[in-house]
Parts: structure tokens; C-alpha cells; sequence
């Protein structure tokens, strides 16, 4: 999965601004985290800013951009969100307008940017330290549901949590409690492990996104905050205009995934 | 300087409410989390609400109120910032105007009201730790600078990063920085010790604000980002009207210090 063609967030950006890649950016800049993209009018922004604040689990921001200013000026100095990310989404009133490969044409001297901080940084640290990630292993989308548990509304913007499963044997899920831990912003700790329908979950081979995944004898479902509670919170809250990256097609940063550990 | 008249956050907000306290908040309600307390209207919420997410450790929100509900819903269900805290302060312009015991007459329909983690929490836990607090000791209140370290600036906010200030014994300090380690939102780990003229201070014996400590042999400064920095980059911005706590004069939550662990 590793691609050697695009070794830093820079090289990724840059292969995405002159239309060289436009494909799903894990594997590539291994070591750079990525993240998710949301971008509203300034007159959402508050709201949806306080909205991250109030589930940081889910909605780790990583930066924010000045209203009309397209670079992520602390995490990819030098960017330009309009064309750095190799697919993005437009949604108008809460629903999926269409796919585009730049927003150029889109941007609007009152947009801010959202990046919000993503799993795959843990799941690098996961698989250094020995610990198994299924979906990785099996070549699928990791599976997410959504759950009976309430994120804490702003404004508009409301919505179930949303988590990613990954299965472990207990051990396993105690190390990787650990080490997920150190990376309050991509998700940080799970935020439940065992019986799925203590959240709400009916049915785990049913993911309402991504693929479901072998349960192994002995193993139990973790389940992390995932980056897609945004994004439904972004549908329930039907802004008349809202960019965001096609899913797996991330904005791939200047930091490197040690960057996030820590508080 | 424990105080046994109030012994939860809820007695001593319904002790203010009521005209019964009117002094400091430390040593109330020990165990409960105090917070500082800026009000804005909500024209200038979202620069300040990025203000404090691009500097965590000065700022670390515990609580953002929505427009015009003076309630924080989330750290103290059932409160009434405009009663509950012991004094005020009121700002015109970036300048301190008058103080007062509530801001009943004051409060707008646009007002939006943050609510910053502070030191007492992690001081208590020091003290329960065996690590000495000196201007504890001193009774007097902590030494406080301003540091030539700029903060991330947001909009109209924008400063120098404040720090206070606490003498250790090495081996203490790192003890410290482990204990402070666990409480991000409550300033979190040091951002510095040793040389004062590496982060910009002058003199020691001379804080900006508070009052200077003893330093005894083989002792070194140990420096934490302080919760003044963003009163610092208010009266930078000048809003025309602002509303804060009086120094020392916090609002207290239903939190416990332990609910303040963690990631």
C-alpha cells in the first residue's frame, strides 16, 4: 500500500494542484497526517467551530483558515485548499451536489476551512507497535456506524455520533487504548469496546459506511470517534453551501504524525 | 485557605447569586474546577473562538454558551453567568471601565460567553502530589509575565503568550510536568523552565502582574502558559464592549478536578 512516488504532504499537494494525482491518498506521504476538510461560509463558521469544540473526539481540529484566505497557514504553510486535495464534494442544502478535482470556481471571499484531524495517524502508530488494524489487513474501507449517542448540538449543527470499528483481542485493545491515547487529535482513546448494541449499533456486519470486516474468535469490536460525524452533522444542518474532500481523498499536511501526540 | 462555607461549585455560585460572597475563589468548593470568563458579543465570538483553538495551552475552553443564553449548560447546568460569579469586569474599547457584583443590566441578546480553564486545578493536584507551590506557601498571589512569544493570532486577537511562573527543585519539576501532563485544559504542561531571557523576561523579581516569589538554592523557574494571555489579547482588540471575571474572582463549575484528566 506504501507509495513511494509522493514521499511528503508537499509532493502530494503539489501532484494534486498540477492534476497528476486525483485518486485516495492512503499509502501515500506515509508518516504525514491527513485530514478531513470542511469548508462553510463565514456565517456558519461559528457555529460549526463551536460544534468541533463541544466534540473534540470526533472533530479534532487541527487548523482553521482566515475567512477568504485558502492556506492552512500552520499545518501546510504555502497550501492552497482550492486545488491541493485531489477530490472534493459540494453539497448545497445538505445534499451531494457533485465531485470536482479543484474548487477554484467555488471559492468565495467568505469561506473558512476546517481541517479536523483523522484516523489514519493512529493506525500507523497501531501497526508499528504489532497491533493488527482488520480492514488494512483485508484490503477494505474501514466499517462505521452510526450510533444511539448524541453529539453536543451548536446552532444548527447536530447528529449521532458516527465510529470506526476495528476488532482486537482483549490484550491487543488494551494496547491499543494506549497508544491511541497519545493522539487526542486523531480521535484519541476509543470510545467503547464489546456489545454493539449498548450504542446502538444492530447489526456489526451492516456498517451504514465502509465495509464490514472479519470478527475473529476471541475478538472484541473497539469503536473510535470518527471523522464522518462532521459530515453528518454537516447534512443535518443543510448550509445553503459546503465544500468537503471526497471521502479517503484527504489533505495531506507539513506535519508528521509524532506532531500530534501528546496533550 | 480552605474554605468550608461552600463546599460544592453549586454553593458558591447560588452564594454569589444570592449577594452572600463577593470575594476570591480560591480555597471554595476545593476539588471543583474553576474557570475563567469572557463574554463578547457574538460579532466578535468566532475570532476569539479561533483565538483560543489555535492556543490551547493559554486558553483551553472547558465551556462556549450559545447566543444570549447566560446558562453554562455543559460545565454547570443550571447557572446564571450574569449572578454567579463574585465580580466583574467590564471593558469598553480594550480599557478597563468598572467593576462590578453582576451584569444583569449589562447582558445582550448576542452575547456569547467562553469560559477558560485555569491553574487551580492543577495546583491542587501538585499540593495532593507532595510538589510545593510556592506563592501558596507565600500567600500571595502567582508571579505572571509577558513572554516575547507571540501567539497565534485570530482576527483582531493577538498578543503575547502570558506565563506564570513556579520555583522547583529539578527533580520536582519533572514530577510536575508529569502531573500537569494529565490536565490539558487546564494549561498542561510547562513551556519552559530555566533562563527567563530565553522566552523574553527581564527581571523575576519584577511580574508583569501578581506578585514575585523566593527562589531558593537550586531552584529553577518553571514556566506555564497562563490564562491572562487572552484578557492580554482583549485588550489588544479592542472590542467595544467585553465582559470578564476580576482576577482571583472565578466562575465555579459542577466539574471535578479529575474530570479534567485525561486526553
Amino acid at each position: 500500500m506504501p507509495d513511494a512516488r509522493y514521499p511528503t504532504g508537499a509532493a502530494v499537494r503539489a501532484a494534486c494542484r498540477h492534476g497528476h494525482w486525483n485518486g485516495p491518498t492512503p499509502g501515500l506521504a506515509l508518516g504525514y497526517v491527513q485530514a478531513n476538510l470542511v469548508i462553510l461560509p463565514r456565517s456558519w463558521a461559528f457555529d460549526f467551530l463551536l460544534f468541533c469544540q463541544r466534540n473534540p473526539k470526533p472533530c479534532p481540529l487541527l487548523d482553521v483558515t482566515e475567512p477568504g484566505i485558502p492556506e492552512a497557514k500552520l499545518v501546510a504553510p504555502g497550501s492552497d485548499l482550492r486545488t491541493d486535495l485531489p477530490a472534493y464534494r459540494i453539497w448545497r442544502e445538505g445534499e451531494l451536489d457533485s465531485e470536482t478535482d479543484n474548487i477554484v470556481r467555488y471559492w468565495r471571499d467568505d469561506f473558512v476551512a476546517f481541517l479536523i484531524g483523522c484516523s489514519f495517524t493512529f493506525e500507523q502508530a497501531l501497526l508499528a507497535a504489532g497491533v493488527p488494524v482488520r480492514h488494512i489487513e483485508q484490503g477494505v474501507n474501514v466499517p462505521m456506524y452510526r450510533t444511539n449517542i448524541a453529539c453536543r448540538a451548536a446552532g444548527a449543527f447536530a447528529g449521532p455520533l458516527v465510529v470506526s470499528m476495528r476488532p482486537l483481542l482483549p490484550a491487543l485493545a488494551v494496547k491499543a487504548t494506549q497508544i491511541c491515547s497519545r493522539y487526542p487529535r486523531a480521535h484519541g482513546a476509543p470510545i467503547h469496546f464489546g456489545d454493539p448494541a449498548a450504542i446502538g449499533i444492530r447489526d456489526l456486519h451492516q456498517p451504514d459506511y465502509g465495509d464490514a470486516v472479519t470478527i475473529r474468535p476471541g475478538e472484541v469490536p473497539v469503536f473510535w470517534a470518527c471523522g464522518v460525524t462532521p459530515q453528518a452533522a454537516l447534512i443535518h444542518a443543510r448550509p445553503p453551501l459546503a465544500i468537503t474532500h471526497k471521502p479517503g481523498h484527504m489533505f495531506v499536511t507539513d506535519w508528521k504524525d509524532a506532531d500530534l501526540e501528546g496533550e
